[in-house]
């Protein structure tokens, strides 16, 4: 079976680690328009499980951002990151002394990479200590708790970004700009699937308490924030059904979700996500004028698609690397919003809370507020 | 705007016309294991439309079924026809002298392509008339109708086919034999969707009275019944929504509907069909093992398609020959049923009944009889 590890990797149906070694080209690529600064956003990782393993691996090819701080709850894991990253002593923090990361000078930004359910909080934490916050999605439970991180760090005078990576990504940010550009004509329809099939049953995303949700909040959030940046609109309504074909499994958590939302310009989205299955994570965009596909569209990549036009052809890059050179920017430079705030993820989560009350409500329409 | 003569062609990105040059190798291919007669199935066609006369150039290349008839209410078609394919004036029919087919022994069989609210009548004439009948799809209006049509055929000891081509498109079959063969696992989800931007808004596919309904019944039982063929299965339940952005062109008929089935074994079907854009046309089967993805799925050719094993290259061939001399020997030889039958087609029927029955009560779940 593959764990939540190997499953965004699996979606990239190879290849994954070519992203890695063409990182550096690629990303010169992907930023060389912006202007450049010498100061480097110096990071602090909340949480070092095998997400955060993979974005330290790739902050070590990035210009702008570095590692120099953990926080860890498990004293072996702060043994082995301090040896591979060079990190000082003073620089490295328990769930207890959070709030000391007040009075150190040399983190800039911590980028909370927890359970799901504990972000709330830990971004409540991060902000009263006076840092920046990323934090990885789904941004929060629900939208109510979205909106309290996002006034904590207005509040603060702290900057809150959520590692929506793709908006970092070559092939992405080509179907943006065709859509933005016109070429793909009015949206009419968007088709995403996003999921995978679900490893050990003992792990915390089977745990309502610390996922919040099941693979709706963990991956059916892409297909949600793809319908976004798929449309250029939030949706107006949305409809869903929920599927449970093991209920011992995902005795707390959702499965399989089906659903579907209108948007303002007419368009309409359908999509799917599952803790059940494999071989889901497509991006399919329909305009008046054209189509924009890409499968896999959510992994780690390579993302891959074609439009009307032929194949979409853009660099490779690992995506965790332009994310965080990126966010530098945004907070260090005061770079454009990248479409990563807390606000874009609020209105995921205000999408998230109208699925789970429509299956709650026996696939009623719900209108988003 | 594309008319639907043009839609499927569409559906196709381009090289449409290398399927007719390729038709006579390629269904030699298909049938090859089949063992031939002499006997020819002799057709008439019934309703003269842009269908029947791709079905006509298709026959000219059939080694099993020739077109020796035609029905139509319009006297300079039937002279068109007449010197076109060589017709003699007794094998000429309108609607009014249909009974008389009883009486005509050099015509086998009837090919009802009429709109599709008048398939029942149709088919319960030309049954009486004691000739089979291949009649194109949606068979019926409804399950009730479709009903009726069978037995009528039975007690006339007729056979009913439903002008399900794809059943003989070797891509298609490809996906049957893998999905039987097993190599794709236990079927876990399906995402099929069909559709086309309709042109002229006069025509008959907008009229309730002719057409039953919209893009449901037109092109929606293409994703209905690829859902049934990529899992095996008949489907346990359904929800639907319709979404309707145009409400003066589609006052009567379905624009857009969204809809989800659950199977027996497991597997979530989710499936979207439209009048209103193009670029939908796609089967999308995951299992346990692997997946088959057929883009474009449904149109006329030539179909595309990729396994988790890589590409799928079958031959390219015309669907209309190979349906036409695939159905000839069914009828001639007593070969196995295509999956072409009206008992095929009635499920088709349930579901789409159940579809509708779920959206005027809201989305509720329908159980499928």
């Amino acid at each position: 079976m593959a764990n939540r590890r190997d499953f965004l990797q699996i979606l990239s149906l190879g290849a994954g680690l070519t992203a890695l070694s063409r990182a550096t080209s690629a990303r010169a690529g992907v930023l060389s328009s912006l202007p450049k600064s010498d100061r480097q956003l110096r990071v602090a990782l909340m949480g070092l499980g095998s997400y955060a393993t993979r974005v330290a691996e790739a902050m070590e090819s990035c210009q702008r951002a570095k590692l120099v701080g953990i926080v860890t709850g498990t004293p072996a894991k702060a043994e082995a990151w301090k040896k591979k990253y060079n990190i000082p002593d003073k620089n490295i923090y328990n769930y207890q002394t959070v709030s000391q990361l007040k009075n150190n000078p040399d983190i800039d930004a911590v980028y909370i990479i927890t359970p799901n359910s504990l972000h709330h909080q830990h971004v409540m934490q991060v902000a009263a200590a006076g840092k920046h916050v990323i934090c990885e999605k789904p941004l929060a439970d629900t939208a109510k708790q979205a909106q309290e991180m996002i006034t904590a760090c207005e509040k603060a005078g702290m900057k809150l970004y959520v590692g929506y990576r793709l908006h970092f990504e070559p092939h992405t940010r080509e179907v943006i700009r065709m859509r933005e550009a016109g070429e793909l004509g009015t949206i009419l329809f968007v088709d995403n699937t996003c999921g995978f099939k679900i490893g050990d049953p003992t792990q915390w995303r089977l745990k309502k308490a610390l996922a919040g949700g099941g693979a709706l909040m963990d991956v059916g959030i892409y297909a949600i924030n793809g319908a976004r940046y798929g449309t250029g609109e939030e949706p107006l309504w949305v409809t869903a059904q929920e599927i449970k074909t093991d209920p011992v499994k995902f005795a707390e958590v959702d499965e399989t979700i089906t659903f579907q939302m209108g948007f303002p310009g007419g368009a309409i989205a359908t999509c799917s996500t599952t803790y059940n299955f494999n071989n889901l994570g497509r991006l399919y965009v329909v305009g008046e004028k054209g189509f924009a596909e890409l499968d896999p569209a959510f992994g780690y990549g390579p993302i891959k698609g074609r439009t009307h036009k032929g194949p979409l052809n853009q660099p490779v890059i690992t995506h965790q690397t332009a994310q965080m050179d990126g966010l530098a920017e945004c907070i260090l430079d005061n770079k454009p919003d990248p479409n990563m705030t807390g606000h874009e993820a609020l209105r995921d989560m205000k999408v998230i809370d109208a699925i789970y009350e429509s299956i709650r409500k026996g696939g009623q329409k719900i209108m988003i507020g």
